[in-house]
């Protein structure tokens, strides 16, 4: 039996990156770079217009104003995307629209809101000064600028810097492809009707949630029995279609818990088995080459700590994530807790704050089979091992699995 | 012009939910409850044991140390998802596994760790309390318990809840067609070479990226020029596919700001234009029954603006999302900031913590054209519309776009 931390650091070590493969940009949302974006180009391309207006020299506006208006020639007038080939020499204005391309000659822009247009000509009310609502070429990006950096993850407003960087691809790490197996004679599908002594396989529909919400491929390979040769068969299945096998159930003691000797006789290696840790004890974690196979207890709360504790980390490090685990912070108990001493526990819980402290207070009840305090809760308290007793006050370290004051469920 | 918060208010006035519509649990991530869910059954369904052991009378172990074995005699083997047919009496034992049902008559589990087997018997070392390693049908869930709220939103703890129920399809709230549209002479796709005053239409890009992110469905009709009954037919098309309509571009003063012309003509009612906010001031926003179309500036940073400030928290509303909006929190500025008055400023920050405070700073440029400081940013703070310049140290409210610490890109 090994601590928790160490068995997490294992995972961590093993998890390795795929290869980098090249996505188009409409697909590369959430994904993380797997190399640096060096601008081609200047942004903007060319010094523009930062407002509707006209384009002229500041020279003859300088002392423009409503008691004293300038009267400038208008001598061409530029749309968005087109370049005017007239060039604006003193006296003289083009009319301009945000965006379009500073004609030659101008220095300032005034805009239209400052300005009447009557005939050929147009009067300024506005003092202007030089270079005014001129975007200059290059002020946001330049030309070989470093703008992304390897490792990077992708959210919308990159996916809109790299699309003006008329960048249509990028290299991006390889997400895994998930597969998973419940295993338990006593499993039946969740539309079937339960008959005495079956419970419902809810392991694969809360796996395959849990994998996609981080961004990984889920691969579901069904439901099994309690019978080595066949679990067996079904874990090469896995290994030979995914990067990360997760099975649920047979891990532990009993004479149908068969899944780890499968495991192992699938000619995998045994990295720990059994962590002192509550729930979810009797973890495995195997691997064979660069591949993960976690076998999970097949209760589903330790489903959920297994995941949330190893296998989600494992797979944010597998698609290059540089943030692996949830936040963490202090905590005050607001209430007393027993426990029995030699495992670390993982108490679900209300994590809430008050006069600028959190504070955490259990959500329910805590045994392995226990679902709802999960639905109830933000976060996993993390009580330590040595300790039998904690009073209401003392500080503890908390797992945030979600943000605080959103919402919980029920 | 109309004030940043009145506008916000109308936005989220005018956004209504959908219709209802019944999923399969597989599909339900992420999804929020349009029913409240009441459990048809109890969870666990019938008293199981919690280890792998053997299920007896307590009375018979009461006693039980490793210098006083008790032995008991072995009456049957129950493997999850078998009922055993016999009954335990005084004396006898069922070697069970964790889950399976506890046999009748007995009313203690003795765990396999503090127990031999040796032929048909038994010996117990651990004394047994009653009830000890059982649990109680129906102590997760109770039978016509209402679990889910309508309104909560599914997770995948919800799913795993949700499928143990023997919940296979659930009610939620449809979630929105999106489209969006580009408009501007002046763009050309990603993929194509620049020419003279011309830039990529990185807005589809964008837009494409910020629907899915938030988990509407995105609907990209293209890039249309400034054509005003184009842009019309475009308009119509946009209203007879799609529950939320977005265009960029066009919404200002200048000549060939036609959109909001055609948006009007496509049989539309102006609910606001312009908002003293900078940047995207001249965003507009139309209805026409439920319907909602924004009509965003052009520029990458004033889309985002725009998006982030009223489009998003109007998507999130429509699909039944609480909690509409980005974290709040107040911060201390880092460094003076200066500004036109007469606007509230949304300033790109980078958000910090120290000393238990938080601080800002400016991310870079804050033109609208600027793309880079959003990139470089975790926040949006607000500038006072009345302020000119305010001092280091002093409050903003800040609207909190990533998590503290997640990371930033570049």
């Amino acid at each position: 039996m090994i601590e928790f931390q160490e068995a997490q650091r294992i995972v961590i070590e093993k998890a390795k990156q795929l290869s980098v493969e090249e996505v188009s940009l409409g697909k590369a949302l959430n994904s993380v770079l797997a190399e640096d974006v060096i601008s081609k180009i200047n942004l903007p391309p060319f010094d523009n217009s930062a407002m509707d207006g006209f384009a002229c020299r500041f020279e003859d506006g300088q002392e423009a104003s409503s008691e004293n208006p300038i009267s400038l020639e208008v001598i061409d007038n530029e749309p968005a995307g087109k370049v005017s080939k007239e060039k604006v020499e003193r006296g003289t204005a083009i009319k301009i629209m945000t965006g379009a391309p500073i004609p030659e000659g101008a220095n300032a822009v005034i805009p239209i809101e400052y300005t009447e247009e009557k005939g050929s000509k147009v009067s300024l009310f506005k003092p202007l000064k030089e270079g005014e609502n001129i975007r200059l070429a290059g002020e946001d990006i330049r030309e070989r600028e470093v703008v992304f950096r390897k490792g990077n993850k992708i959210g919308p407003h990159e996916i809109g810097l790299l699309a003006a960087l008329g960048v249509s691809s990028i290299k991006v790490w390889r997400k895994p492809v998930v597969a998973f197996i419940s295993t338990g004679s006593e499993l039946v599908d969740i539309s079937e009707q339960l008959t005495p002594g079956k419970i419902r396989d809810s392991n694969s529909y809360l796996l395959q949630a849990l994998i996609e919400d981080c961004g990984a491929i889920p691969l579901n390979l069904g439901r099994i029995g309690d019978d080595k040769e066949k679990i067996k068969e079904k874990i090469k299945e896995a290994l030979s279609k995914a990067d990360v096998v997760v099975t649920t159930g047979g891990v532990s003691v009993g004479e149908y818990d068969l899944v780890k000797d499968a495991i192992l006789e699938a000619g995998t290696e045994l990295a720990f088995w059994k962590v002192a840790q509550k729930p979810a004890k009797p973890i495995a974690f195997f691997i064979v080459g660069d591949k993960l196979i976690f076998g999970l207890p097949g209760n589903p709360g330790a489903v959920i700590i297994g995941f949330e504790e190893y296998v989600r980390p494992a797979l944010l490090k597998i698609m290059g994530h540089k943030r692996l685990f949830y936040p963490v912070i202090k905590a005050k108990l607001s209430h007393d807790i027993r426990k029995k001493p030699g495992r670390i526990n993982f108490m679900r819980v209300v994590v809430y704050k008050k006069d600028n402290n959190y504070y955490v207070s259990s959500s329910g009840g805590q045994g392995s089979g226990i679902l709802k305090s999960f639905i109830k809760s933000n976060g996993l308290a993390l009580i330590p091992k040595e300790r039998d007793f904690m009073n209401e006050g003392e500080e503890v370290e908390v797992h945030l699995l979600k943000e605080i004051g959103e919402e919980i469920s029920g």
